[in-house]
């Protein structure tokens, strides 16, 4: 388990850069490029061809000999393998500003929200973006009737455990958690936590660098 | 160059733990415990306890011998470490639903918004979660003006480039994408791309692993 664990921490670096291989392997085949190397894709997104062919190597994408690797198998292979060949179904719970903003991103390819729930009489009975918005007292019976696996949480903090507990109830596969609290879920439901001060420590890690 | 880039390649995961170190940490603070283990730390965030020694190894955190890390001081390394003892001042361009969760979004430790820009004339003279919003033209007078040191830019992808470009010849330090383009800065401007499907790569790998 130990290992294991550890496995999984080490790889997962390569697997948050790995929706930005699609996005610049699709780049190239929108210019009809039918092969690139790990070079080209490095400088595109500014890492080291090291790191490309050691996060690519994850996925087994096709190659040619010295030529190197087949752009449209290879988006095949990663989306294969995130399992985002079939989109899977997702709720959105607390439709704020960030859960407005999600409902209407246009960059998930893995993910296909069917509906959105809110406390709010304004909202329930409205479509954000042509996701309904439907009234969060009708989660559980909701779900009973149609089956969604991804659940996005960006409601209060405050909320956010006494709803993972009604999810828990019911037959979904996971929970991405945007809000800033701590969640407890079952075993058996895979939790992302999503943290955007990550990113600021990462630019300010940069901006110390960069002096 | 080739092995500081692995290097800082190498920290990045440590990095974006860094915030989530500090909120850990200052809720043993509100409950004032004043030292804790790296067992205790690694129980609350999920994750084991040889990678919260390694990741606070690189903050130089005070230690009490065979007791564990003392919270306040650690929370003060973490501080510094990210150069968050001095909030950054940051303005935000591109005030829709993701802009508008970024300027009310209220765990950012690091950044202090004062200024958020857009082209639209309805948005234009109001403020946002007490943030003024000005007209994009006049981004480049305001930037000669006051000192601003991140720019958040969460406007549509195909207008980011140009306005990089009036960012460029102004005295930032850093650039905090979140659009879905890739853009060109000179070197002595720190980038951070954020993409919002990493996280739903890394989750989709959590659900395939549980599977």
């Amino acid at each position: 388990m130990m290992e294991t664990e550890t496995k999984r921490l080490g790889k997962t670096p390569s697997i948050r850069r790995m929706s930005l291989y699609l996005s610049t392997l699709k780049s190239y085949q929108a210019k009809k490029i039918e092969i690139v190397t790990s070079a080209d894709i490095a400088a595109d997104m500014d890492i080291l061809p090291i790191v490309v062919k050691k996060d690519l190597q994850l996925v087994h994408p096709p190659t040619k000999k010295r030529a190197g690797y087949l752009v449209n198998g290879t988006i095949k292979a990663i989306t294969t393998f995130l399992g985002w060949n079939k989109p899977k179904s997702a709720i959105l719970i607390g439709v704020g500003h960030l859960g407005s903003a999600l409902l209407g991103y246009r960059g998930f390819s893995g993910l296909t929200f069917v509906a959105a729930f809110d406390t709010d009489v304004k909202k329930i009975g409205t479509t954000i973006h042509h996701i309904p918005v439907l009234n969060i007292s009708n989660l559980s019976h909701f779900l009973k009737k149609r089956k969604i696996e991804i659940a996005v949480l960006t409601m209060p903090s405050e909320q956010a455990q006494s709803i993972v507990d009604i999810l828990s109830q019911e037959n979904i596969l996971a929970i991405w958690n945007f809000t800033q609290t701590k969640i407890h879920v079952p075993s058996h439901i895979a939790l992302q936590r999503e943290d955007l001060s990550a990113g600021l420590a990462e630019l300010s890690a940069k901006i110390k660098n960069n002096q």
